[in-house]
């Protein structure tokens, strides 16, 4: 498949190195474009499927440069974390509560079709599940089914279980995943290695 | 022990009855007092150990009717969500991102010894974590070691585990668990039942 991956940070990079790796023919796009990046616009515009990847901070701004005509009808899977270091460290978040990143983005652009996903996991548990042993989840929040349809099949490629992708509703419950952030920062303390996750356990 | 549960919803009574049958002395406090419960002020004076589980809501009202001279040098276990239901379902949190209420209690009250825990599971998984069987986590955040130490005991005595209490660090911490709780009612969905927990899966 065509996709473009937004971003040039860690995420953005492992993202793309994977899909490569499944076979998939990836633009990587940055707000400046060098070697092996292109602009923004020409990844979102080369993509049927688009991933962002961008620093949560700048990822409006990146989804404008890439352009409503390069996001239109497209599946739009949203990774990122809105977290803001400007007041130090642990950092906040930019939205949280009563809005999240992932709906601020589909309120953007309405008609991407958004999923957030996997940001609740680091970016080489994203794509290698089984970095940590054993069971663990993942979860799914937009608005078109087909688009979330699209996103099970490309995380079942990346080696997540069907059955530990969970579907959490609409794209306000992204705000859950979201917000979940500062929390994973202290289990991150507590397991002492990026490469953690957490499993649901039922009654 | 002689403790002071305030609050006389859900969490409070299934609190309350598990401590007693733990062989603790138990006053339960209230905003009203009626058969079985008391004044706010009369379960804090009563308590060597108070349990907060009082609607998040009115956590610090509650407080305040207990008093200062009540609450001094007392270890006060927070196991409250700072719930917003007047916006309607699901509810947003009343207090978040750079702040909690857990640091709003222990502002309000400095020489109190707040410990924010419990707030993750269901009343019933509070006191009884066979009710979700395997392994699964509970976090403990406050400032005073001591405190810390001795409501590790008392969740011990509740049936955790040692291995599955983790100390997050001082009060800032119980941000995380706070504002997990919007992931917490997407994931009461998925599990059907409010007798869930998360489990920290390490790489």
């Amino acid at each position: 498949m065509r996709i473009g991956v937004l971003g040039t940070g860690m995420v953005g990079w492992t993202l793309a190195a994977k899909l490569r790796e499944l076979g998939h023919d990836v633009v990587v796009g940055s707000r400046e474009a060098g070697d092996d990046a292109r602009p923004f616009e020409e990844a979102a515009a080369h993509g049927e499927l688009i991933l962002n990847a961008t620093n949560g901070a700048h990822a409006l701004d990146a989804l404008a440069q890439a352009g409503e005509e390069n996001l239109r009808g497209k599946v739009l899977v949203d990774v990122t974390n809105p977290l803001d270091f400007s007041r130090g460290r642990p950092p906040t978040l930019l939205v949280c509560n009563d809005d999240s990143l992932g709906e601020q983005i589909q309120r953007a652009h309405p008609e991407a079709r958004v999923v957030k996903t996997l940001n609740t996991v680091n970016a080489n548990v994203m794509v290698d599940p089984s970095l940590v042993p054993g069971e663990h989840d993942i979860f799914l929040s937009g608005d078109d089914a087909a688009a979330k349809g699209a996103v099970v099949e490309l995380l079942e490629s990346f080696g997540w279980p069907r059955e530990e992708i969970h579907d959490l509703g609409d794209i306000t419950t992204a705000r859950g995943p979201e917000m979940y952030l500062p929390l994973w920062l202290r289990l991150f303390g507590v397991a002492g290695s990026p490469n953690f996750n957490i499993r649901l356990m039922r009654g």
